[in-house]
């Protein structure tokens, strides 16, 4: 399914360039089909619900997913086409590197959400907490095991944009 | 950098399949060398150091990267071959479906690693935590921002394997 390892020689002074390549193993079924439709920002709540429809060959392993509360999602950003290293977060007024944010806009744009699995029937997971647009490539899926204890977070510019807020 | 959204026609049935493909941003300076060098299994602690050493001209996507405790790191099981809908963790003594545990050989061999920032120096952030082996490609990396609240986290197979422990 993955045919990844592909070596290619790449630009005039031979650098090894070594890319891979993933096939979706299903698509996300959501109530967003433009991306202002999906709650951004600050105190954004995603309790919108969907559907990982995943394809019918890869049934066997979503064997005993139903035991977790919480699953990760990865997933493709599949219509964006730039990539901007500054990004400016709805969630501040300033602009941050894009890897200290979750901008679509990333060199490889794969996103990550944490769902919580409602139900399962077959290779349907009825889920809470989308924030994909409908349509979206599902690359895998992953249960979500345990959390960083609280006490040891620190979440960086968006506890300081949170904090001017509240001022 | 991504160049995805390829088109192509496989099958004869003329079956529209569409593949993603990616780039590495970096790679894992890490100890570990072999698979059976990393901690697995119930209890294993991930506390080795290790460096995920981004290139260069990424550099201007880290900032502000070191205002999180903690990272997402996402990269590639780039020396796993093979795909196995069951699984068989470390961690039970029962099988359990890919997309219910961490298994390597999954549909889309990607992996995912949370990791304790501990300093970065331009393009080397120096992490706490790592579980790849050395040399592994990373595809991209995201703010850890936030949990499951504990009292609303249910951890299926696992934590019935736990509890059989104890017995």
């Amino acid at each position: 399914m993955a045919d990844h390892g592909d070596v290619t020689v790449a630009g005039p002074d031979l650098e090894l360039s070594v890319t891979f390549t993933f096939e979706p193993i299903g698509r996300v079924r959501s109530p967003f089909t433009k991306p202002s439709e999906i709650p951004k920002g600050l105190g954004a709540e995603h309790r919108a619900e969907g559907i990982l429809e995943i394809e019918a060959r890869f049934e066997a392993g979503l064997v005993d997913v139903e035991g977790f509360s919480h699953l990760y999602v990865l997933w493709v950003f599949d219509r964006v086409d730039r990539v901007e290293l500054t990004a400016w977060p709805p969630s501040d007024d300033r602009p941050h590197g894009v890897f200290a944010t979750r901008s679509p806009q990333r060199p490889t744009p794969i996103g990550l959400t944490v769902v919580e699995l409602v139900a399962r029937e077959a290779c349907r997971l009825q889920v809470a907490g989308v924030d994909m647009l409908d349509g979206t490539p599902i690359l895998d899926i992953k249960p979500y095991l345990s959390s960083v204890p609280h006490e040891r977070l620190r979440r960086g510019w968006l506890a300081e944009a949170e904090a001017r807020r509240r001022e």
